[in-house]
């Protein structure tokens, strides 16, 4: 690739000075800031220590013992269920010589035994006190380490902060009336979908963020979204929504924000009730949904972690950085706890239109990632309906690097 | 590898300085150029500024509308044909967020609409004016960038030079006598070869100017070009060029030149008329060749492009720089647009003897690198069958370094 | 991965000071140590230029001609026995440009003839004259490079110094008198097995040198020692050592020493007279072994060359840098050259034990690579059983870094 080193190693360093360099606002980002592997470090280390990240939904480890392995930047959390049925989150490290302690990506155990030296870890993190150590050993001071866990209705959020992680309330306050009418502690997960693309991490969340490709790449999201447009359901969105309790005002964070958080409730089309192909349902309704809103609601946690909630479903999606040009993008599915594939529930049906539009956006990715790492490459203005765009960028100047767009 | 670090980067620094770091004229080249990402760079940016490289003949192109990419060091150029039949060379980067506009290598189109936001570029490279854009957005300025083109008889050569390419005319008119004689703009590809090697792209470009590996490596190009040495054809080959109206003072560029270029013609053996195993025809007579000269001609456009003419097939010969230590070596092969297969074309026997040479070459070529990797590789004297080798290498610290190495 | 870019530079300058940096004794060792290039170059540097390196036995190359190849750390090393029966090591690089010469891992050939302009090395090394070269080319001083070569009872060594190698008597002398009792000029090898991991060189090493993790990772093995801390063999290992006339004084080296050697002779368990997973024999005795001692000798020639010798059989072990994440580790089975299979010698029981231990040992080590690349791994207290542990880092500081651990 014909990225000019030179340029990349002066931005590692200006970067951290007063404006956002080589940066102009309403443009795509300069080549660097989608190759440059210590831009890459520097953004690893905000995203570990501010961002509370969407790892799993608690229905993925129902039963005491369930275990779950969360993976970012080379980092391996576990999720796991102690015997008491509280969840944790810890490094996959052992604390004796470094080995993982798990090495299946999910299961049921009664503690963690290291498969190297077997220092036992109990669920929740405690260690056993191993043989043939020291007497001046402590097991006490060598337990697993926790990475900080916040549970909003079954969704778990962990943050790698090595000292204080910032408040979890403060992140997930505003979001979780929004999700409450959902229902989500009595969800299961019915579909979960990896990909792995070879692009940096912030084309994914700049692709979520726009519809301005959709009519290029999603023939079916576009042509579902299309149909929205028309909202001739005779009780109009808003009247539903307020009859049924569940009018809320949106979210809608500014760039000086922390999180840059968007909680949004949106209408159908016409004979819609859910985001599915021919917008029909696809399972029974959320544990405490009562009535089709013919409508749902699109949340942004921060720009990694996302929920879109329909009345009969729910989708997290996550974008987990690998390397500096290395992404994956995961999906995992919720239903009601209850529902019933082949008599209320029908999972094909319900993954479709986004199982599609995630393989579509992966491969335009990909293809674009090599564009900018073209020479010719320059940034140019974003369209209209690229503003998110925009609202991201101001957002990761002021928060990874610390200084402003205007 | 045991490539040493400290003298890599020290190299960096140091070539930029008065004279040939490290380099014992009629020697090899010390390890740290073959591998060096730094010093690669600096090839680069030469090469992209300077050097008019062949990328494709027209004829590979020949209906309105057929497109074909050209791949170097991570660029991705398209060549195309517009609807009035004139010939482009593009950057393969959308002007709006910078996907590749066109993502596969060869085809017809009515335009290039990106797959990404459908920003649509006319087969002239101009931008139709993209919805959603602000007013003030002036579509004339965000045309596709156009990468600089020549033509030499359809053979199309591109110049990645940010600004001002060097003249055209300076650069191909030497060699347009030799290249005339043969009518390749009534040329047609019979057959296209690319290899990918694990090598720096300098260790093809040496293997390609010396014979003296010939007899170890290519058996059988080694047993046609011996027989080439017997001249015996009653009639001289001088005399036979001249009779044909054909003779010509060949160019052979000193070390200061800017191209390095050679247009040499040479005899073949007794009773051969082509490079083919058995040095009969292989197909009809090239458009504007009216008689066997049984010879041919060797010509180097510059140290990465080179074409053979035989009176009945041309082979393009590319070297192409993918990274420091993987190149491209593709092929060629045009015959006279009215040959038949079957009939006076025999596409077989046209291709066998370059193709077989290419492979031998490319398996030696990447053992080589392996071996210059190893500490205990130095630089030693070059054989005389070898002085090719030097003449590049004085070109090479002239002008891509800017030193001498007398 | 998370590895902290900025702690990994610092280190590359600090080592070379007075300390050893972040490094606290009889704990492990910090991240960067497993993983900085850098840093394993400047250990390469030292392994290349002081370490004698066990490379092969000389029965595998067992006849006039015959070849094999060594690699480390991208470096090619021929193992050849010449046509009076003498033994050479040479870099696999032809003096010319630097091609390999051999291009297979092993064989039998008169000379070596380089693959790409044919100069010619005789199994001394020698080049035959070279055509084409000026008339001042001296072809004595172009002979294959040699690396250092020693010979311990076939056992070949390597150092590749560039200068003068360390003394091999020095290096070899107080081992000699364990091997000697085996016979290992009459061996031959009867199994040789080789694995690449992706690990640091270090862990296999730490790895090889407790016993900390066989009852977690090593089932059989596990068994196998298990069984030998019964000693009841009526006779004591002592005394029937002392009755063959085999007792010898351990070697134990202490940090501060050249090479970390050790050499020492063990007992089995009741009714064990081999390494095998019943305990029994799997070939007949070595060459000058006249009665079964029911014991084995370990011997560290350094941390990176092994060899454990039981009466029937022995089995160098062998873990080779190939780049600071990549290691190979190797072994080779030696028996009687007079044991036969099926009549007093069984290969399958021969090598089972060990190749399930080394199989086990490469998972665990691969994983354990991945855990130190946590951004929560950090060096812990080592278990008592893992002093050997202790030894080797400060052996490792003194010696690579020259800085004490105390």
């Amino acid at each position: 690739m014909s990225v000019d080193v030179q340029e990349r190693n002066r931005l590692s360093a200006a970067v951290v000075g007063e404006s956002a360099p080589d940066y102009k606002r309403k443009f795509s980002l300069p080549q660097y800031y989608y190759t440059s592997p210590e831009l890459y470090r520097k953004e690893m280390e905000f995203l570990r220590s501010k961002l509370w990240l969407m790892a799993a939904h608690e229905s993925q480890i129902p039963k005491n013992g369930d275990f779950k392995l969360f993976e970012i930047d080379g980092e391996s959390i576990i999720l796991c269920r102690d015997l008491q049925g509280d969840v944790h989150a810890f490094y996959n490290v052992c604390r004796h010589r470094g080995s993982p302690v798990c090495v299946t990506n999910e299961g049921n155990a009664k503690a963690f035994s290291c498969p190297y030296h077997s220092w036992t870890f109990m669920l929740d993190g405690t260690l056993k006190r191993p043989r043939a150590m020291d007497a001046s050993f402590d097991p006490k001071e060598w337990n697993l380490k926790a990475a900080h866990l916040g549970n909003l209705d079954g969704l778990l959020f962990v943050c790698l902060a090595k000292g204080e992680a910032p408040s979890f309330e403060e992140f997930a306050g505003r979001i979780r009336p929004f999700i409450s009418q959902y229902g989500l502690t009595k969800a299961k997960p019915v579909y979960v979908q990896d990909d792995l693309i070879v692009t940096n991490w912030k084309l994914p969340l700049e692709n979520y963020r726009e519809n301005y490709h959709i009519s290029s790449v999603h023939q079916d999201l576009g042509r579902v979204m299309g149909a929205a447009m028309d909202h001739s359901n005779g009780e109009s969105h808003a009247e539903r929504m307020s009859r049924l309790g569940r009018s809320l005002p949106m979210v809608y964070d500014e760039a000086e924000s922390l999180y840059l958080q968007q909680a949004i409730q949106f209408a159908f089309g016409k004979d819609q009730v859910s985001a599915t192909q021919d917008g029909s349902a696809a399972s029974s309704l959320m544990p405490t949904i009562t009535e089709w809103s013919k409508g749902w609601t699109y949340i942004n946690f921060n720009p990694l972690s996302h929920i879109n909630l329909q009345d009969d479903y729910a989708i997290m999606v996550f974008f987990t950085p690998v390397s500096e040009t290395v992404t994956k993008t995961s999906m995992v599915f919720l239903v009601n706890e209850d529902a019933v594939e082949g008599k209320d529930l029908d999972v094909k049906k319900l993954i479709d239109l986004y199982v599609v539009t995630m393989a579509e956006d992966n491969v335009v990715l990909g293809r674009h990632q090599k564009g900018i790492e073209s020479g010719a490459y320059e940034p140019a203005p974003l369209a209209l309906e690229e503003d998110q765009i925009v609202l991201f960028h101001d957002w990761y100047f002021n928060r990874v690097h610390g200084v402003p767009t205007a």
